[in-house]
């Protein structure tokens, strides 16, 4: 090959808008392809979405810290909160692993249960997958299948201007986890017989290690017959997230800093770090909580759940992205959330 | 952990039955799970067959001699085969790779031009996957949604004493094909100079490097208004794949092994090579052929197909697993086919 472009130069969206800039669709029944969470197939009078993850051992995860069994439910977990943030409910589940001989049965039998609980716990059936050896390391691929009535999915790209961002729960924690057995680690490193101190820092990394996908956020908008203009999950930082749906809605955002929610173990953490907590919210990733808007009108029936917080509203595109601090300032909205081509 | 068991004990079958014995499914949708070419969901009216596999540089594919674009097309084939197993139509796709920094987007491109190549040619949607970076090598898994007409999926269960055995094609070539690219990698490295000898042997590299999937087999089931008992594809090989019919049937089975068909090319790549043709055959996987079992009353239909050869037929269980020689003894059948845990 006579060129070599480096992927980093695109970045992770910008490979897949590379990647899939020609694909045209072929089947009647596909409603939503590439570019949401999940894809969208009509069956009939039910719709499915389909939507699928890797995780790879060094670059998603480090054994050194993550237990099996919590790395087999967020496995799955990470997978699930796709299929919620298309309104919809998981069904099925394929797994696929690959590993290499470093890890005996008791490994894998401890990683799937977590993953067996998780697909439990969330009502929805293991069908299927693949296992094979690798070369180094454990490497993670699953396909999460989920329903939805009729054209009641919910896409990116159907935001407008002048309606409310939502947030679920809080953000920052699962990110403030990470630097805390980070740091732990190079500790453990330096000095093994040093014991780790974890303690009351539960929260922190529950939210790293076995997060849960906000299924109780669903049931509320189906209670509520509340409807989102459009809807992702929290993966890759507020930031980064809120950017796909203005971008793909074609609206402009206005945030506001002290209306994005904090757990107060995360505040503590990023100031023990000398992190900005608001940064660890905006650019942290991995929180798994739902991002989605509404229209003003359905402003107070969000009111009703605790686990809401409106944290600013959608402009005209013209008007930019934006982040309103709490000094009074106007701060350019930056995607600097988890970039897995930034070494 | 206090015990150790080493994978290679259980074999990648033994591991899935292990990994996979308390599934208890939750969704009346879920029709068929675990444990065949694909997971099958009721979707009122239509069903959906779900299928997924994983392919790992070093261990399923060496870049030292297979070209991207035929690795993307392949990855895409591999699926869409496990669907035509299951007598379904493939309909979307989802895939995922992840890579180290040493591809740069050229190569890239290359690969997904061979999937986008393959979803074209099988009429398939690409709908959605995740990349990711890697430490190490090209990660690439592949998940394919078929559709098939209520209850017209065929599993591996569902074959009995008396049935004719079919494959479609001829086996063993992938096998030859990886033996002849193997050895001009060894030729190279020992002598850089020396340009590799593989004229002539354009369908060996072909079944290895660039592989189709039976489309045609299924077409033909639908005009004769044929419907196999049993069906699976060829990917571990005859023996080891006809293996799994026998033990999920509960039958046995007396294959001949004249009947087995072997291409031309194979049958002297093999003599070259110092191999048994059968040996080939029996073990090589990688075919993607189709093997199916049909009743007695069915074997007119078959003999209109070229394209299909019966090479056996099943038995009692208590008859046990054979191969009949050319030489006229009895050989136990054993699943020596490609077996991931071994090194």
């Amino acid at each position: 090959m006579a060129e070599r472009t480096e992927i980093e130069e695109l970045g992770e969206f910008g490979l897949i808008d590379y990647l899939t800039r020609n694909i045209t669709l072929q089947n009647a029944g596909t409603l939503l392809g590439v570019g949401d969470d999940a894809a969208v197939i009509d069956h009939f009078g039910r719709q499915t979405v389909l939507t699928t993850d890797l995780l790879i051992e060094g670059v998603h995860f480090d054994l050194a810290y993550t237990p099996l069994k919590h790395l087999g439910y967020k496995s799955v977990v990470v997978n699930l909160s796709d299929v919620y943030a298309m309104n919809a409910r998981p069904s099925q589940f394929l797994l696929s692993i690959a590993f290499s001989n470093r890890f005996p049965l008791e490994a894998l039998h401890e990683f799937y249960e977590g993953v067996y609980h998780a697909c439990e716990n969330y009502q929805t059936d293991l069908i299927g997958g693949d296992t094979s050896s690798s070369r180094k390391g454990l490497i993670i691929s699953g396909t999460a299948v989920g329903e939805v009535a009729p054209d009641r999915f919910i896409r990116r790209s159907t935001a407008r201007p002048g309606d409310l961002i939502c947030v679920s729960g809080d953000l920052g924690a699962a990110y403030l986890g990470l630097q805390l057995l980070e740091r732990e680690k190079k500790i453990h490193q330096e000095h093994p017989g040093v014991q780790p101190d974890l303690e009351n820092q539960t929260y922190l990394l529950q939210r790293l290690l076995r997060p849960e996908a906000r299924r109780d956020i669903i049931a509320f908008f189906e209670e509520q017959e509340l409807v989102p203009t459009a809807m992702q999950d929290v993966s890759d930082g507020l930031s980064s997230d809120l950017l796909h749906i203005c971008r793909q809605s074609n609206v402009g955002c206005l945030l506001y800093e002290e209306k994005i929610p904090i757990h107060d173990q995360s505040r503590n953490m990023a100031l023990k770090f000398g992190l900005d907590p608001t940064a660890c919210a905006l650019h942290g990733g991995e929180d798994y909580e739902l991002l989605f808007t509404i229209r003003q009108e359905d402003h107070e029936k969000v009111t009703l759940s605790e686990q809401i917080s409106v944290v600013g509203y959608l402009t005209e595109p013209a008007e930019g992205t934006y982040l309103y601090s709490k000094g009074g300032k106007k701060h350019a909205l930056t995607a600097q959330g988890w970039n897995a081509f930034r070494s």
